[in-house]
């Protein structure tokens, strides 16, 4: 405000409660507190386009099946189809579970009192709740009432209810609780708000039995401080109300300092029974807490919340169809960004997690530990794996490596992983955006020639056995039997149409393959070579990965070979990396006329020793 | 998740530390913190699309000008765009005001290191930030590191930092700072934290001065628990680290629980002076603490947060532009609905407390107290007050009462209020969303003829004295004086093209102009007359309102008129609400034919009184 030199001295500090010997901070949350959902009523009342009849009778089913046993449903003397709608829900047979409270909410005012109740005749379960400022600010700004006279009316019109509700024996079919909020609780002097409650409990008349206490709504209708003070609040009203078994304290936190989650988990601590809120926070100006961060946050402290959130997307569905309003992407649980990671060292960590987890053979019911950036089991909310990691230009090999193994089940030597995760990133900073799962699979295969004819075809080959003795076996220590081992290749490669007949010998088929690609030019060292199966039984392939150095570059080039035969699946690596040798020196000539009949005897020694770990094949 | 009986049941509840005699729950926030924006390297690193460096440029400019001193520009060894960024920021004279630190980050890796220190070469003033999993579960899973390894890892490139900078004659003429964060801190014991920050700290050698403090930033890189379990963390690591006046404690909280704005604001009350975080959120997963959220929340306690946020939407636009991600409508402050107040009881208690405000005569720059349901004065963030109160079929009289008196002036008696909002409802709910302060003020002019022709037109009229004697008087304990001032009506009135020439008397214009339509079939009685100036000075103009009951009816209709004439304010007032009464019933005849020249002398006793408290205009 730039005609204020020091605007924040209007505002003063909340001044808090001297709680001396607090308990709570030592305390932590065991179990779920009781749910109200005031998605109903309270959401509805804070919308541009308020939820109409069906829309609030297909989210009260939602939030049954949910788990939710207290739902409020409506405001039902301020509008017309609130009330019709709550008359809809008592009338229809079957729509309201028979374990589920419609909770009602007025104003103390008898004309309005007596509307509410009427909304809810006939119900099985019904709570009425009525609410009276009792804040300094509410009641002299707005109503203009004293202490006393706040007091006063609070007690008639509890009796009032009573008299309406539990007095009543034309409603005795009905099963009744009620609740009273003092408005608004966080900014009450709290020994006024504990004598308003006493007062008010003195009228309602005993509990008979546990499921009949007397519940007092303590709302931060506008939140004004630290959470922490807001538990103390709740700490000494809990410590003071008197007959605490008899008593059911709930909480109803608004988030204007975005602490509200934190202020129902202080809350609880501080001795709270229930927590009233919203799914996804909404509600007036910032909202309700939200029900859905609170639940999940017990959840994964194995507290079951007693809410299934299983399906989350599904709940994300009908919450956004009926407010209207998107569930942020950075929405704790919720947001589609939550489970995500973009940077390398992020994906890189959740990658090794998830492989840590795969090698101790953990399943999805067992402990979910060492997972780093996954507070969460994505699948526990209906999450796919493949939706954690994305790519985009900041990512590093890990996220790209992920997805290549999740969706292709191919696990990449580390380096492919770094040249792949080149391609990928120079693509996203072409395209300036996240590149998708298929993008990244479909420039994989195209960069290794998975699905496409690569520049080189072999048409046929035979591998033979060469009983001739090797050049120099005896430097690389090699055994009589491993020289008896020596193998000719023999093939027709394709190239630009034209073909090429090869010839060259070497210790297996990859070194005699090699030997027999220098004639015509493709003159390189294979630098690493790894395969592993895919899948098992009868479809079970063979991925093979294959680095070469072409001689006189610094440079590697890597090529990927999938085949149901191991053999041909090595020799497609290799042609796929000699494919993106030619494609990495584009102006050379393709290849040299094949010197045909004259075998070549190179047999690069890194390969020897692999084909000699796999057995010579 | 269907396939799991007790899914919750894989997840452990995290291990609070026994804090004894902790001392941050009796603490309040008195000053902000050091604030490190980290918006451009973490929120960069977290985007579907990352932010260009242009976009980079332009949000810097803007952190500068909000008033961060500390800005986390890049992680320059991951990405060729952030390593260019900084070089053009350092290179570029006078794009980094002399008073801004720049902040780099690299991981422990002296490679890394290197290339990070070389991004902010010749910088004025500049942070080396580096960090390290010191947490078994990243450590382990990650790393494969132990606890000594990982120590010693730290104290190296601490020891590299240093001879690249501190230590380094060529980089003399920068001010070097150094950051070191213990990942993820909230999931690290305690005391091996406090033991690897003591080695770096060691490490790094002595500070000279209090703006050399080392910095240990302590992120709960996950929220895993409760925030008062990070706060208790914080605090024991303050009470432990040593040397405290050396150090400052920064935080880093992230939102999993929702619990972040909670998590930073405890954790300073536990002794931390430092806090990292981002606009609006933004972050890996669900983002990093708000650093709105945070200055406006000690904003609204009367602390200066030192970040000038009086032009809110300009910062709401430049982040959305940059990450395109939308500030959720509910967010703390600067969510679109966060001023805003839909239903009845809501936006009435807002009316009152404005109209205490200006009752009082209190301008923005008075205490803001006393205002129902609006921590923050809307204006403070650039919004305006018309923006608060938001009108749809929920909304009750107060809502629409506020803006017809904030966009007309006119300040309407509570049954026309009542009135008005049922019409203001019915149009809402047949339009199914909410209405517009323009579609409610012309409305507003429609119903009560405004700026069209009314049904009736008073073409000319003329009120003269009449000091006949009035018919019973006596019955209404009128003076003699008060006799001596009856009035004659007479005027000409044009209803649909016809000419009705009008004659009645009463104790004054209303009264006697009510009477001269009773020939005409108009009868009704006056029930309620309220007067008010609009403006002041030469411009001033008159507002009437009328509330008649039609003889036989129990509906009553309203009327407004406004003049500069005060005395024609409230016959057009009176017409306007014979049109109104005329609407109510169209297919009765319009009128009946003047009996011209009778005058009737009707004086319904309330206009009278009204009349005489207006001195008998």
């Amino acid at each position: 405000m730039p005609f204020l030199k020091e605007p924040w001295k209007k505002y003063q500090a909340f001044k808090p409660l001297r709680l001396p010997n607090r308990k709570w901070p030592d305390r932590v949350i065991e179990k779920p507190p009781r749910w109200l959902s005031s998605c109903l009523r309270d959401g509805n009342q804070s919308l541009q386009q308020p939820m109409n009849g069906d829309e609030k009778w297909r989210f009260f089913k939602m939030l049954c099946e949910l788990g939710y046993k207290e739902i409020e449903v409506s405001f039902p003397s301020a509008s017309e189809t609130d009330f019709d709608f709550t008359r809809r829900l008592v009338e229809t047979p079957g729509a309201v579970p028979d374990d589920v409270f419609l909770q009602v909410l007025s104003p103390c005012r008898p004309d309005l009192i007596r509307r509410t109740v009427e909304s809810v005749r006939g119900a099985k379960n019904a709570t009425i709740h009525i609410y009276l400022a009792t804040s300094a600010c509410f009641r002299q700004v707005v109503f203009g009432y004293t202490e006393e006279q706040t007091l006063n009316l609070a007690v008639e019109c509890t009796k009032l209810v009573r008299s309406l509700t539990k007095d009543n024996p034309d409603a005795a079919d009905t099963k009744w609780q009620f609740e009273f909020s003092p408005e608004c609780f966080s900014d009450t002097d709290p020994d006024y708000a504990v004598k308003v409650c006493r007062a008010v409990k003195e009228a309602w008349g005993p509990s008979a039995a546990k499921e009949d206490q007397i519940i007092f709504n303590l709302p931060a209708t506008v939140e004004l401080a630290t959470p922490n003070i807001y538990a103390d609040m709740i700490e000494y009203f809990c410590d003071n109300i008197g007959d605490r078994e008899d008593v059911c304290v709930s909480l109803h936190p608004h988030n204007d300092r975005g602490t509200s989650v934190a202020a129902a988990e202080l809350g609880q601590m501080a001795g709270a029974d229930r927590v009233e809120g919203c799914l996804f926070g909404n509600g007036e100006r910032t909202g309700n807490v939200d029900l859905v961060t609170l639940a999940l946050n017990l959840y994964t402290q194995g507290v079951s919340p007693g809410i299934d959130f299983s399906d989350l997307n599904s709940v994300i569905e009908m919450v956004e169809a009926c407010t209207r309003i998107p569930v942020h992407e950075r929405a704790p649980y919720g947001g589609s960004l939550v489970c995500a990671a973009f940077s390398g060292s992020h994906q890189d960590a959740i990658k090794k997690g998830f492989q840590n987890r795969q090698r101790q053979g953990l399943s999805a019911e067992d402990p979910w530990q060492g997972m780093p950036y996954l507070p969460l089991d994505p699948q526990d909310i209906g999450r796919t794996y493949e939706a954690i990691i994305r790519v985009n230009s900041q990512s590093g090999k890990g996220g790209t490596a992920f997805i290549v193994h999740s969706k292709l089940q191919l696990d990449l030597p580390r380096g492919l992983q770094v040249a792949f995760s080149r391609i990928v990133q120079q693509r996203a900073e072409e395209l300036g955006r996240e590149l998708k799962p298929e993008e990244i699979t479909n420039l994989f295969k195209k960069s290794y020639f998975l699905d496409e004819t690569p520049r080189f075809n072999l048409i046929d080959y035979a591998i033979t056995p060469d009983r001739a003795p090797s050049p120099a076996p005896a430097a690389l220590g090699q055994t009589q039997d491993t020289k008896s081992l020596m193998r000719i290749f023999e093939g027709v490669l394709m190239a630009d149409g034209q073909e090429y007949k090869l010839r060259g010998r070497g210790n297996g088929p990859i070194s005699s393959m090699v030997a027999a690609l220098k004639p015509v030019g493709l003159d390189f060292d294979v630098q690493d070579y790894k395969e592993h199966a895919i899948g098992e039984g009868r479809g079970v392939k063979a991925a093979s990965y294959i680095e070469c150095k072409p001689s006189g570059s610094k440079q590697t080039v890597w090529g990927v070979g999938i085949h149901e035969d191991v053999v041909q699946s090595s020799l497609m690596a290799l042609l796929s990396a000699a494919s993106n040798f030619i494609t990495s020196r584009p102006n050379s000539p393709l290849l040299k006329p094949a010197d045909a009949g004259a075998v070549t005897q190179d047999a690069p020694s890194i390969v020897s020793v692999l084909e000699d770990k796999a057995n010579g094949i």
